[in-house]
C-alpha cells in the first residue's frame, strides 16, 4: 500500500453528514494499575472456571465449521432460568452486548421518522444507538437529585409520543434507581415500547424491585439486562433482554442471521452453570459501594444515591483537573455525567483504598 | 407470566411499518445426514486445533471480567498479515461475520436519503441490510449468464449515484467471479464506496485476481471477506474487510462499542495460527467443485461457472419440488437464486456422492 495518497482522510469520504466531526465512543483504554472507569466486575474468573470455560469451548471448537444455533434457544433458556419470574426461552433474546440487543430494539421499533426518548443524565449509548438507527432522540432532563419526576416524564410522552422510551434502574452514571410504581405509570402511557435497562439491577439495594416483575402485565414493556456487569464478564459480551415472546418474535426480523457465535452461546451458557462463582462477589461490591459512598460524604463530597456498582460524586469547578490528578496518581476513573462530577466504579478493597488516598491528594482533603 | 395475554402477537406491537409481514432471514437449520445448504466447510477442525482453541480461550478467560480490546488492534494485524498486499491492521477491521461489517459500512455511508445498488441475482443480506439501515435499494439485473455488463453497471451507477455499490467475487449464489478490470472501471466512476464482497475468495479458480490488488490506488473501495467459508469457521463469526486506513477510522464512528469478544479476539487469532489446517481442505473443495459442475453438465443440466465452494444449477420446472424430493433423501441443499434453479454447497466426497445419487432420483434421470 506504498502508493497509498498520503493526503486521503476520513473527510475525503462521502460519509453521512451526521457522523461528520464525531469521535469514537468509548472509555480511554488506558494501561493504569488501578482502572476504576466502565463499571467492569474486579473479580475475575478462577483458574477452576478458565478451565471449565475451555473445556466447553473445546468441544464446540470441534464443529465451528458449521454456523451456529440462529436462534440460541439453550443460551435464551439458560438466561429465562436465570431471571425467574417463570420466563421461559420464548422471553428472553441475546445478543453481542446489551449495546446490540438495544440496537436491534430501535431497529425494530425506532427509525427514520420515530422518535426514542431518555431522562438524562443517563447511559450515553443510548442517545448513541438512537441517532445510529435514524431515531429521533429527545432528552428529558432528570430533578436535581438526579430523579425522573413521573409526572414530568408523562408530560413529555404525552407531548412527543415516543416509539421508544428508555428508563434505567440503576441508572448510569448517577447510580439512581427507580421506584417500580413509576415504571409502570410510564408503561402505561407510552404508545410505543419502554425498555427498562437493568444493566446493574444485581447491584440494588435491598427491597428495590426489578422491573420482571411488571413484565406480565406489560406486553410492550422490555427488561434488558448484561453479563458485563454483575457476572463479571464484560470480555464475552453477552447482553439479553426479557419481554413479551411477540417482542422477541420482533427482534428475529432485524437481528442479523447467526448474530451470537457458537463459542459465545458455550461461553455463556457454561457462565451461567458457575453463577454461584462469579455473582459470588455482589454481595462484597455492594457493601464497598455502601463504604465508598459513606466515606465521600464524610469527606464532604456530594455524592447520588448509588443501587449500582459504580459512584457519582462531586461536584468540581474543573472535574477534569480531578480526573487528571487521579490518573497521575494511576488510578483510572471516568469524566463522564453532569458537569462537576465524576464516577468512581467499585472495584476490590485494594483498589478502593487506592482511589481514596489518591482523592484526598488530588483535592487537597 | 401466566396471566400473559394470549391474544397479543407481532401485530399488536408498534413494530415499524416496513417490517410488517416480513419472516426472520434464514436457511431452515434441519438435522439431516448431508447439510448441504449455507456453503459451510465441511472440515471440521481437528482435536489438536480444537485443543488450542481452548487452551487460548483458558488463558483470555482470566481476565473476562475486563472489557476486551476495543480496537481488537491484534486480530486487525493478524488478518493483515494473512491478506498479504502490503495491508497492516490500519486497512483492516473485524466484526461478528460480514454481515456485521457490512451494516457497519451501510451505517457510516448509507442511511436515510442514500441509496446502495447492487446486481442481483446475488448475496440476499446486501438489500436486508441495506433496508435495515433505512438505505435505498436499486437491484441492477445480471445478465443471462449471470455476470455484471460493465456498461449497464456504469450507466446505472450514473443515473442513481448510488452511496455504496456492492460487487461479489465470487458472487453469492451463482458462483460468479468478476474481471478485475470491471471492478476498477466501477471503482472509478462509482461517487461512493464499492464493496467486493469477497466471501469466497479462496475457493476462486487459478488465475482469477483478488480486489485487494486495486485497494492501493482505489481509496474508496473496500474489500469484504470472513473466516465462515475457506476458514471453516462460520461458528466463531469472523467477518473482516480490507480498505484505506480512513474508511477504517468511518467505520469506528458508527461500531457499537466492544463489539467484538475477548473470546472471538482470541479464537480468531489462535485460527490465524493454524491457518495452514483450517486453509488444507480449500484446494480439495475446489476439486470436488469442479468435478460437480462437470458432473452435472454431462447429466445435462444447466450448471453456472463456480468460482466459489457451491455450483448453482437448474434450471427445473418446479425447483420446490426438487428440493423437497432431496430433502425426502437426507439431503439438504438451498432453495436460493433465479427461478429455477438450485444451490448445492460442495460438501466432502461422501456428501457429494449422496447429493449426486439423490438428485438422479429426484430428476428421474
Amino acid at each position: 500500500m506504498s502508493v497509498e495518497p498520503v493526503s486521503f482522510t476520513l473527510n475525503d469520504l462521502p460519509l453521512r453528514d451526521d457522523l461528520r466531526g464525531r469521535s469514537p465512543y468509548g472509555a480511554p483504554q488506558l494501561d493504569v494499575p488501578v482502572v476504576l472507569n466502565t463499571n467492569e466486575n474486579p473479580h475475575a474468573p478462577s483458574p477452576r472456571l478458565a478451565r471449565a470455560l475451555a473445556d466447553a469451548v473445546a468441544a464446540t471448537a470441534l464443529g465451528l465449521n458449521r454456523y451456529p444455533d440462529r436462534d440460541a434457544v439453550r443460551l435464551r433458556e439458560g438466561l429465562a432460568s436465570y431471571l425467574g419470574h417463570g420466563l421461559t426461552g420464548a422471553h428472553v433474546w441475546a445478543a453481542n452486548g446489551s449495546n446490540e440487543v438495544l440496537q436491534q430494539i430501535l431497529q425494530a421499533f425506532g427509525g427514520p421518522g420515530r422518535t426514542a426518548m431518555g431522562f438524562e443524565p443517563s447511559y450515553s449509548m443510548h442517545p448513541i444507538i438512537s441517532r445510529g438507527t435514524g431515531t429521533g432522540w429527545v432528552s428529558v432532563p432528570r430533578d436535581a437529585d438526579f430523579r425522573i419526576d413521573t409526572d414530568t416524564a408523562l408530560a413529555a410522552i404525552a407531548e412527543h409520543r415516543p416509539s421508544v422510551v428508555f428508563l434505567t434502574s440503576p441508572n448510569n452514571p448517577t447510580g439512581t434507581a427507580l421506584d417500580i410504581a413509576d415504571i409502570a405509570r410510564v408503561a402505561e402511557a407510552a404508545p410505543g415500547v419502554v425498555v427498562v435497562d437493568e444493566a446493574y439491577a444485581e447491584f440494588r439495594r435491598t427491597g428495590t424491585p426489578s422491573a420482571l416483575t411488571l413484565l406480565a402485565d406489560h406486553p410492550r414493556l422490555i427488561v434488558s439486562r448484561t453479563m458485563s456487569k454483575a457476572f463479571a464478564l464484560a470480555g464475552a459480551r453477552v447482553g439479553y433482554l426479557a419481554a413479551h415472546p411477540a417482542v422477541v418474535d420482533a427482534l428475529q426480523l432485524v437481528r442479523l442471521p447467526y448474530h451470537l457465535s457458537a463459542v459465545t452461546q458455550t461461553v455463556a451458557l457454561t457462565a451461567l452453570d458457575h453463577s454461584d462463582e462469579l455473582l459470588g462477589a455482589v454481595d462484597d461490591l455492594r457493601a464497598e459501594r455502601d463504604a465508598a459512598v459513606a466515606w465521600l460524604r464524610e469527606h464532604g463530597f456530594a455524592v447520588a444515591d448509588s443501587d449500582a456498582n459504580f459512584v457519582l460524586f462531586g461536584e468540581f469547578e474543573d472535574r477534569t483537573e480531578v480526573w487528571q490528578a487521579m490518573l497521575d496518581q494511576q488510578v483510572l476513573i471516568r469524566e463522564v455525567g453532569p458537569p462537576g462530577w465524576l464516577r468512581v466504579t467499585v472495584g476490590a478493597p485494594e483498589e478502593m483504598a487506592a482511589f481514596r488516598a489518591a482523592l484526598l491528594r488530588a483535592t487537597g482533603r
